[in-house]
């Protein structure tokens, strides 16, 4: 699961949304506004997707303007919708502040911190929300920085994204692995000479034009028994 | 609608997949492998952000490998699907050869053609698949030429996508409008120089993190009208 030179690995690069955050109660935002559940996972993809555009265009705006938009484009959309957009997407937005973390996460960050690694957060959203929710799980002291995408201004996957966050901490490229859910993040990660630690997290299948990651796990707390593992 | 300099327009640059065809026809395929319609968008949204991703990143691959690995990882979440991964993801992606145009299409790329204007094609797709919708519709013979991200080797909205297609007809970035409904590549091809116009297609909003459009019009007919009206 592991390549050559780990015990040179210092950094951990966790992405947020949805590999430390469990995004599901936002399916339950979406029905309290009268659409269905399901467009969660459309609107989303379509954030990113348009996130990424902007950074592919070489501009940028910050998570929370791409989101807004995707809601006042989507919900308009909806068959018999017929609310108060403003309110509708301002009150899908306001659950990221509600998010918890995923059951393994605690066990996981504190073993690797234990084992003397040091953690950061990048992320496509903001590390305010980032910090609410490690300190709501009661992780936040356990990392070095909170960091998101409005320092480089350009959103993860581009190497100009994961080249600011190692920068922040100051180790070389090499001695960090991204940690994520989503193979465009490791595959970015990879491509900006981090390595990269797939959270499979139920999934089964990586996408074969993404380049493969350093280690696949199921869960955090099995990530860091392999990263702990591969050190000693 | 439009900005001055509207005369020395002498290219319409098209997107095709949604812009010319219509995608509705997939959500049967959807149905027809056993996973529910609405898995359709979800899916198109997140090809987009996988082979934007990989642009981002600096990376590059086709559209069919990308929307091959976006149902290899879908539709094993289905709840409840235990179907063959590969055989339902073929059924999917070969109705892409079934595609129809929008029904404005026709008499908005006659009108268009008739007035002068050089047309040509560039999508994230393939221009073989481009070439057989516009052969069923009896368009393909008004169009100069058939691009594809394959020349660039980057997708769109990436600068170098757009600059490759004014390129291939030689004419300068100004002289040249792209005609997308999606209002990323609209913005893309306006941070590359091009001009920009938005087919709404029942859509009510664009994006406040993108640049707005040069055009906007409901569909090709008014945009032909529109066009052909700042051209006299």
């Amino acid at each position: 699961m592991s390549d050559d030179g780990a015990q040179d690995l210092r950094v951990l690069v966790f992405d947020v949304n949805e590999t430390l955050s469990d995004l599901t109660p936002l399916r339950v935002r979406f029905e309290d506004v009268g659409a269905p559940a399901d467009l969660m996972p459309t609107w989303f993809a379509g954030v990113l997707r348009d996130g990424f555009a902007l950074t592919a265009a070489g501009a940028y705006a910050d998570f929370a303007s791409v989101a807004l938009d995707g809601l006042r484009s989507l919900l308009p959309g909806v068959k018999g919708w017929a609310g108060d957009v403003e309110a509708a997407a301002r009150h899908v937005l306001d659950g990221f502040a509600e998010l918890e973390v995923h059951p393994d996460v605690p066990d996981g960050v504190r073993k690797l911190s234990d084992a003397g690694f040091q953690l950061v957060t990048m992320t496509n959203g903001s590390n305010t929300l980032t910090e609410g929710l490690l300190a709501k799980a009661g992780l936040v002291d356990l990392f070095e920085e909170l960091l998101d995408v409005r320092g480089p201004r350009c959103w993860k996957p581009a190497r100009a994204a994961y080249r600011y966050a190692v920068d922040q901490v100051e180790v070389r490229p090499e001695q960090a692995l991204l940690v994520a859910v989503h193979p465009w993040d490791v595959d970015g990660a990879l491509r900006a000479g981090l390595r990269g630690a797939w959270l499979r997290r139920g999934a089964t299948v990586y996408p074969q034009s993404m380049s493969p990651p350093t280690y696949s796990a199921q869960d955090l707390r099995e990530l860091a028994d392999a990263l702990i593992a591969d050190r000693t």
